[in-house]
């Protein structure tokens, strides 16, 4: 194979979902689209280095730059913090006492698109399959203990861990709910059970005892 | 969602093989690996604008312009030629008068990896589903019809029409037919058959019909 293409396969085949034949396939497919397609694909990457972290959640989010006047009064250090708020944390219609914990912001979304849930969140980061929270993970918990002294006298109403329901969830699900017990008043996790369209007869016992425990 | 991964999701989720819940997740993901990697998948896709279409064959091929010493014969019009042949075409160990015709660069790769073939190639295109052939595609069986005339007096020895068997597959195989019969002495397609590892159970009849006519 040619060289950039061999490099763009080295690339996006280290991407999560992405195989070497599917990187191949595109690789061409993207030079067939000529010079203007790739410059677009480009930018779009490129572009997401416009996207902030919250200093909340952690959560990715993008914000413009809000035109100010000048000579008009900036309040420069609240405008900063705010400025790094997403827009679910900056919402003052939400509860800040209800709080869900998340690997990812791809679970947010999914969260958010059931509309249930007017709490804030905690992004963690993808969890390693060793059962044991990494550094970045630890200083977040530690964020949200800070906030949660700061803003809610020492205990949120509730934390939600929403994890996924594997094994090495549940492992780390365990050590968050140790880290956390003081700092909320009820630490719950996603209900388990036979999925919506699903059926009993193809149901795990796992999934199945699950359900029979959360019977309503 | 915030407005570059929504520009992202909406350029990725047009490739082929990547839907709008692959693309969300690349985006997050990319964005978390920060702005090196972020700079070095970039720099991959826009490497692929350095690739050269092959005169001959048509396929996508890279190659480094050759260090020319200052005042050195150049011989332009032969130089240039040959630059823009594909390591295969400028083979000279290879038989130009066995052609196989091939949708794509990865079905090339396919055919190279079995070191069965010795001849030369003729990259089509993605073939249409409604059974005719596009412009481009018409504009390089030309392109092969007049090679075939000028170096191989008019008849290649065989042309290989390796196009998938699917049904438009073979609507576009018989046109190709068609239209290359006066072309070469021997015109044929893959055999048909059941794949090495399948199982005889679960081959369709077509496929189990096709593996009868190719019994040896």
């Amino acid at each position: 194979m040619s060289d950039p293409i061999k490099k763009f396969v080295d690339v996006f085949s280290s991407l999560p979902g992405i195989g070497p034949r599917q990187a191949t396939r595109l690789a061409f497919y993207l030079k067939n689209l000529g010079t203007n397609n790739i410059q677009e694909i480009s930018d779009a990457i490129v572009g997401l280095n416009y996207l902030k972290t919250c200093s909340e959640c952690f959560s990715t989010h993008y914000q413009n730059q809000p035109q100010r006047k000048i000579g008009a009064p900036t309040e420069a250090s609240e405008k900063t913090n705010a400025d790094n708020l997403c827009s679910t944390c900056s919402n003052t219609q939400r509860n800040k006492g209800l709080i869900a914990i998340v690997e990812k912001e791809t679970d947010l979304i999914s969260l958010e698109k059931t509309k249930k849930f007017n709490g804030r969140y905690l992004i963690l980061g993808d969890l390693k399959k060793d059962g044991v929270l990494d550094s970045v993970q630890k200083l977040r918990l530690n964020s949200l203990k800070r906030s949660i002294k700061r803003d809610l006298s020492g205990q949120a109403e509730e934390i939600i861990i929403a994890i996924n329901p594997t094994t090495y969830g549940d492992i780390n699900a365990n050590l968050m709910l140790h880290e956390l017990k003081d700092y909320a008043k009820k630490i719950s996790r996603l209900g388990r059970g036979i999925p919506t369209g699903g059926e009993i007869e193809f149901a795990d016992e796992d999934t199945l005892g699950g359900a029979l425990d959360n019977r309503n």
